[in-house]
């Protein structure tokens, strides 16, 4: 089975993907009809699962919209005793370490992850376990928020592997993981 | 006389100018014999004289490098008392407000002016005086250091005006404040 964790995540010129409160409206700063033309569904097509915390899924519930994935979906959190009933069919909660959330999946036969969420990202990172991100850099510096990124102990190297314009105004960015 | 004020600075992809302690060894990671191709020349073309803080002047200063500018530099700081004498002929202590310090500059003559280091540029972009970023992107993650932007009042929109790839791993974008 190959696997691979990857992020597929947007963020502001100063490294934030939400607002100080949360805001997440300057997303769409860049007119940009259905989400398309930004790669996403190549992204998706890439991946067997996505898995994100607690905080991530609570904005995805939020969202005034359908349940927006097709893929199967876990949510790691040691706080949330379970799946509110309405979305009990489409995703699955996941407990413990980084490793022992890895094998529960990876065990259901799903390789390729799409990680996400700010706080899920930085554990990743935390722990080297990123192989690839792409970034779509939104030009808006938000003054404060919740970042991307967090502190490492150790530095880490990536390759870039590709940057495209979209909109004439958001930059795309692909990065690999050196090893 | 035309006045702009251009930030032109490399980054990690976590943001940070500098390392946890400084370190700037990074900015090496790609192989880039004497600078050569970053924009650097044709950028310095662009602009009349170059402000910056203390802590960059100290930095430029340690260096073991003849001195690097051959446009004016205006030093702003309100601790440091004088230029050492070994570098009067090369810089000029600048103080006050940022309104003052301006002022000073652009009475002189120049007005379209590099704003250099992470605190004064931090300054700059919170009281909204930045027109023109152009930022290198090295892709390594430091997990903490020096940041290059800060907290503001205010969101700042941009406008993305080029990106570019350089040697392959630097990605140079650059972005005009959209008023």
């Amino acid at each position: 089975m190959q696997k691979a964790n990857k992020v597929f995540i947007a963020k502001s010129l100063d490294g934030f993907i939400a607002g100080k409160n949360g805001e997440l409206d300057w997303l769409d700063m860049v007119p940009n009809p259905d989400q398309l033309g930004l790669g996403y569904f190549e992204f998706m097509d890439s991946i067997d699962a996505l898995l994100m915390g607690r905080n991530s899924f609570e904005t995805v519930m939020g969202f005034d919209v359908e349940w927006p994935y097709q893929c199967p979906v876990f949510v790691w959190s040691s706080s949330l005793e379970a799946i509110p009933q309405a979305y009990s069919a489409k995703a699955e909660l996941v407990s413990g370490s980084i490793e022992e959330v890895l094998a529960t999946i990876h065990q259901k036969g799903y390789g390729r992850l799409y990680i996400d969420g700010g706080k899920t990202i930085q554990s990743f990172l935390q722990a080297d376990l990123i192989d690839e991100m792409v970034i779509t850099t939104i030009p808006i510096l938000l003054g404060g928020g919740v970042p991307l990124f967090g502190e490492l102990t150790e530095r880490l190297e990536f390759t870039h592997v590709r940057s495209e314009v979209l909109f004439g105004e958001l930059v795309q960015d692909c990065y690999r993981r050196k090893r």
